[in-house]
Parts: C-alpha cells; structure tokens; sequence
C-alpha cells in the first residue's frame, strides 16, 4: 500500500459521545481529537519493535505490532494503545456479566502478596523462578501474585462467622498477574504481566461445590459463544495449582502451545499432558484419537480443601459444627482471548474482531480533499450525527477517518487493516440525489448503499 | 446495636439485572445471591484486623474497615471487597468521562519498569527507598512503576513521524501504583499499593501546553464538582516529578496530611511548602493568610521539555524541523479519593458517598419474618421490579436486604451505616391498601412515603 514506506499518521478522529447526560453541552465543541494510534505498516519496522526478530513468530503479535495494538515495553510486556484498552474493556464488561449473572462479585487484591502466605502452602519454593520476587524497605519479602488462592483464601478464612446459609460464595478479580516466563513469546499470549480473571469459589459441600463447578464451565462456554469463538473444554492437568479434577479452555489454532487430543466419535477431549504416552484410543469409546493444537484462554480446577485447609477457612455447616470450605478456582487470560481471538479470526494482513470486542464498530471515510466527491465531505459528517441518533448504542462507536489527503482506498485498506466491522464510504454516489453511502460489513464482505429518504434505508 | 456482639451475617441479596439483551431468561432464576460483605462491627474487631492499633487513626479508614468494604493484606495493601470495587468502577467511569471529553485515550501500561528508562532520568537513584526494587530471573532490574513519565515518553519518542497536526496527544491510564511509603497510614489515603488515573500530554509549544494544562485542571474541577466534592486547587511543589509549574487539588479537612494556605480576601491558595517559612502575608492581595489541612487528591504538573529532551520526543514543528514536545502529567489518587470522599462526607458511625460513587443506590428492606407486616415481604420483592421497570438506570442498584430474621430498626441502622442513598422499607403502612412504602433520603434525612396507583407516586 502506498502509505507504507513510512509510519502512517495517527490522524484517525473520533468524537467522543460518553460525556454524561448532565453535562454542559459546549464539551462537545472539544469531542472532535486525534486519535494516538501508531502504525507501523513496514514489516522490518515491526521487527525492530521487538528487537528479537526470531520471536515474531506469530499473526497475532505481528499484526498487534503493526496497525499499534500494542507496544513492546520489556520482553513480555506491552504497553496497551487505546484500541487494545477499548477492546479490553468491552472484554471485561462480558466477562462481568457472565460471572455476575452466576453469583459472582468482584474484588480485587493486590499484587504484592506476602511470601508467607506462599510459604503456607509449599509454593514459595515450588514455583521456583515464575515468581517475581521483591523486598521491601524493611526486607520484608513478596512476590508478585501470579495467582491469588492464597491471598483469598485467607481473607475468607479471616471471617470467622461464615454459615452455609451464605455459601456458596464467588469472588473474582480481573487484575494484572505477573509470571517470570523464562521465554515470553508470542505477544500478549505468554507474557510476564498480562490481565488475568481469577474466580474463587466456597462451597458447603463437594457435591455443591461441583454444582459451582459445572456453573462456572457453563459460564465460560457461554461467554466463548457470545464471542464467537469456537472453543474446547478439554481434561486437564492440575499443575502447581493443585485440586483433583480440572478443564482448560482450550481454541483450536496451529499456533497453540498445548496438544490436544480429540475423539471425533465421542464428545472425549483432554490436554495430552493428561494421557498416558501411549495411548491412542480414547479412553471412554476406544474410537481413534484425534490430535490438535490449542491456546489454552481458560482453566478451572476443583480444588476440594487442598487450601482451605492450610489457611482454615470455615463455615458452620448445617449441625453448627466448624467444617472447611470446599474450593474451586477459574480463570480466563484476559489479555490473552483478545489476542487468541485475532490469530483465530484474522486473515493474514487484516485483524478481524470477535464482534463484541472491536474497537470501535464503525468507521467513516469521507471523500478525498479535491476530489470530485468532496462535496460530500460534509454529508459525512452528518451521517455520523443521524447515526448515533438512530442507534444510540453506537455512540462513541463510530470513527471519522479525517485524513482527506489520502484517497478513499487507502483508507479503506488501512480500515480493512484495523478489522471495523463496519467502514462506511463516501463515494461517487455520495453525490446522487438522496445521497447513497455505501456500507462495507468486513466480516462478510457485503456491500449495500444506506440513504436518507424518511429515515435511513438500505 | 443487636448484631455487634458479633460478626454479621452477609446475606443481603443482589438481583443481578446485567445480563445482556441476547442472554437466555432462566439466568435470571439465578439472580438473587448472598453478598459477600462482612461487617466487623465491633470497634476491637477492626483493631484487630489492622494489627497496629496506633495507626487506625482516621474515619475512613475504620468506617471502610468496619462495613466490610476493605480488608488488610499487608501494611499499605488492601483487598478491595465487592462494594468498593462497584464504588471504584463508578469513579473510573466518571475519570472516563472527563478524560475523554478533553480528547483523552486511555493507555495501559505495565507495572514492571525497566531500571534503564529510571537511570536516563536520574530517578533510579533520587527516588531512593520509594521504589519496589526486583530483578527478574536473568538479573535484569526493574521497579514497579509509581508514576510513568519515563515510560510514556519512550513510548511517545518512539513514533517517528509525529507531526504537530496531530498533537495535542493527550494519554491515559487508571491503573496500580507502587510507592514504598515510610509508614503506610489511614488506609486507603496512604497506601503502598493504590490506583492512580495518570494522564501525560504532549504539545507543540509552551502556549499550547499551558492551555491543556488548564483544560485538565478544569476538568479535574468538573469531576470534583460532579462529585460533591469542595476541592482546592492550591499551587505546589513539583517534588520528584519536576517541572515548572505545579498544583495540587486538595480536600480541606483536619486528617489530611498537607498543610495549605489560603487568602480569604483572594483567590490564592498555596501547599505552604512552597512559601516561605516566615511567610503570613498572600504573596497577591498582601492580606492575612489562613491555615488548613487538606488530603492531595490530584496532582497536576507542566513538566516543559525535562522529560522529553531526555528521551527524544520529537515531532515535526510547523516549519517543517524536529522539535521537542512539551509536556505535561496529570495524576489523581482514584482510590484515594474513595477514601477521602468518605473521610470528608461520612458522619462519625455512618458512611456517606458521593451520590454519583455509591455502590449500591437503593437498599429494600421487607418486614421481619413472624412480624405483623410479614405479608408485605411479597410486595417488596415486585417493588424491585417495579423501580426497575419504572427507572431503568437503577437496574443492578437496588439491593434487598432479606435478612429477614432482623428487625426493620436493626437492618435499617446497618443501611445507614452503609450509606445507601435511598432505603425503601415495607413497615406498618405496607399493609395499607394500596401499599405504602417509607422512603428514606439518607443524605437529606427527609422521609416520603411511595405508594402504586396508576404509576409510583410520592
């Protein structure tokens, strides 16, 4: 593309349309601001960004690079640009309500976490490197919580007058988390600082606390589904985490780090870590096994009292006797969907969005400056105003590309580029009588012309 | 009251009304779930939650202890619990709102900071015992970032071909910051793990600069303002961060921790750090100074070029020459200003919010069970849906008590304490036909009664 011998001009405009409806109107006069959003079209550019050519190994990261998702801040982490933070947060918001809409209620805990909680339970010493550790001032040790069974196990085994009356309870968070990965690769897939969602559950029973369980699994496949994505609950290991029986949440993409093995005849599936090496038959029909790559985006575990016990978290059970709570705990790699969603739905030069998630769902492209067309720049401008009228929920959702001094298709390119499930354009029939815009959904590839005659058809 | 002996029950009940338009209606069987949200009651309780008695020492800082809405993890650290987490989303969405509305885009940035971005500065050093110190497992040096000037403005110098058309950049993010206080106090007000809404801005010249340094003084006046909240903003001393110009919004009461000098006769206010010792006079009008404390709860500073000449934040000026960007950094104590809010607004046993922060905007308390009213506890429940159905914003802000087991009187002490805005109570008059309900204003102290004809009236 033409714009690509150079970083393209952050000069997309946006008008901002969250100012509260009991503000002074003379704000909006100010809504109209350049957008920071760095591109960096040249692939040897992007390179550079990593400083370590080698592990640009994936779509994701490579295409994250280049249209400036995001940018490299140390090996593993990343500075998220304002796309990836709208994104994020249209993430959080569907993961909020998914776990609110199961009981769940949000808190959040900090990320320095005493090391003798960790201590507590052996994994001061058990996770070994992946903990980031500090002291501070007074030599006081912590790490930096990767993970947070401790940390809230406590804190619910701070309150002594917990009665199965109130359970179950499910607390979660969505904070940074923090591993010492010994290769961060792959962009915001494996990372040392990433967002995480972490749920903990208390049950008054095993059999209530596998209630909780399959409640939380249901939970993260309909969220999966209302994100579009295609994904795999699949048998999985415990690792340092513990507890006696766990799921990953597993999208199927060559670039994955675990192996999966499938049944096609039965509805078996599991993290090869599980298997015995040798097996090959499914375990539950004998049928083939099937295997396939995946990125884990979430993992649950039943943990019973593994750390209930250790910290004496208890409720009084229903013949007033003190018994432990049985645990479980849940999490989603926040960061890591919204970058397991673009290398699964995204074709090899263009970001495509789980619908919910993209950035903004609308962009305008106005005529090119002195072109034939330009008389219609202002319509364009109007456009967006009857838009946000006639579907309110689009309001901040709609992107005016003002950078008239390029031509419609190369805007359009970069439109495609940035994956708006919407680009609206003022071409040649932005001129006819009433004006046509044509209107690109870039999931389908469909193209209809929207007008104004009473209200707005097409 | 009744219930202090010990700790109470948390069973109030939320009916979560977020699931989304698209989701399947027998979630909402799933709704009504107990809270998470102890209440330590007794004042020898709290004390010893925090371990050092000494250091309780201010309201909020017992109050939030008392009603469940904090818990400690280590000095300075808090677990945020489930209504303080809602209290903290509706202060971030009202920090959106006036970030975006000056033409902010909100960032994320990692915690982990590279020690070489703090040695470029001279910070690595000056900042002394202040900065969480670690290294990762192949030695290299980090702190947990406290503030991130350096960070933005690599990020910021890193885009080559920014022109001054595009600026100004205004950048921002809301996230956790480490300080490695002293002595951590009053919890949330001083802690050494906290959020910050930090904002940097880049300009062409020193005018431009100075006039985004007002707009986000005025819009931090605007956020203060919408809260309730009588802030002053008070010139101050650059500290630290440098600069040449400084101001500290400040909320006058008697535990805060800075000093300020105001000129009745004038508009001047001062951090009378920056004054002279001997100084009683207003360096303005000459007339007498007063005295009075205050919490910071915002912090502005015009940084000139001492950040960018450092990292090399260029853009193309309009003559067509690299030119150095002049900046500014903006910071607000997000959960600070939680605390100090409630510092500032609560009654010495009950806790006030600002209206917009409240967690929850309505508490309904039916009548006890075995008690004369008992038949009104089924009309409580249809008036949720009714408030609802006739209030829309307040779906997912009304909250039932259904502690039923106690008194209206007892419940309505704990909801007082709380600091609802609005507690709506099936008392005596619930069995009047047609059913009146009580209405208590709790920051008016005024008391209506609501009743159903055709529609709600009171």
């Amino acid at each position: 593309m033409p714009s690509a011998g150079h970083l393209q001009a952050p000069a997309l405009r946006v008008r901002s349309s969250q100012v509260s409806a009991g503000r002074p109107r003379e704000r909006e006069a100010l809504a109209a601001v350049p957008l920071f959003q760095p591109q960096n079209l040249r692939e040897d550019q992007v390179l550079s960004l990593e400083g370590r050519p080698g592990d640009l190994t994936c779509k994701s990261q490579r295409l994250m690079l280049q249209v400036g998702l995001i940018h490299p801040a140390s090996p593993g982490c990343y500075h998220l640009l304002p796309y990836t933070v709208r994104a994020m947060e249209k993430l959080v918001r569907v993961v909020d309500q998914e776990m609110q809409a199961i009981g769940g209620q949000k808190v959040n805990m900090p990320s320095l976490s005493p090391a003798e909680l960790w201590r507590a339970t052996s994994r001061w010493d058990s996770m070994g490197k992946e903990l980031l550790r500090l002291r501070d001032r007074h030599g006081k040790e912590y790490c930096l919580g990767p993970t947070h069974e401790e940390a809230i196990t406590a804190l619910v085994a701070s309150q002594k007058t917990l009665s199965y009356k109130q359970l179950p309870v499910l607390l979660y968070q969505v904070t940074r988390k923090f591993r010492d990965e010994p290769r961060p690769r792959f962009g915001l897939l494996r990372g040392r600082e990433f967002y995480m969602k972490d749920m903990y559950t208390f049950d008054s029973s095993p059999e209530a606390a596998r209630r909780t369980y399959s409640l939380v699994c249901d939970a993260y496949g309909s969220l999966f589904d209302r994100l579009g994505l295609q994904c795999l609950q699949v048998q999985a290991d415990v690792g340092s985490i513990g507890g006696t029986m766990s799921h990953e949440f597993q999208l199927p993409v060559d670039v994955g780090e675990d192996r999966l093995a499938l049944c096609p005849r039965c509805s078996f599936s599991a993290n090869v870590e599980t298997l015995d090496l040798a097996q090959t038959n499914c375990p539950a029909c004998q049928g083939p096994l099937t295997e396939t790559k995946g990125i884990e985006v979430g993992h649950t575990f039943y943990l019973g009292t593994k750390y209930s016990s250790i910290f004496n978290a208890q409720f009084t059970n229903v013949h007033g006797k003190a018994s432990l709570a049985e645990m479980g705990c849940y999490g989603l790699g926040v960061t890591r969907i919204l970058a397991a969603a673009i290398e699964v739905l995204s074709a090899e030069d263009c970001i495509r969005w789980p619908g919910l998630l993209a950035p903004y769902q609308v962009c305008l492209i106005p005529p090119k400056k002195g072109s034939k067309e330009e008389a219609a720049a202002e319509l364009t401008g109007h456009l967006y105003d009857h838009i946000t009228e006639a579907v309110p929920q689009l309001r901040g959702e709609v992107l005016l590309d003002d950078r008239t001094h390029l031509t419609i298709g190369n805007r359009l390119k970069d439109a495609d580029k940035l994956g708006y499930p919407f680009v609206i354009i003022a071409g040649k029939r932005a001129l006819d009588e009433p004006a046509h815009f044509e209107v690109r959904c870039q999931n389908t590839g469909e193209v209809v012309f929207l007008t104004k005659r009473e209200s707005w058809n097409y």
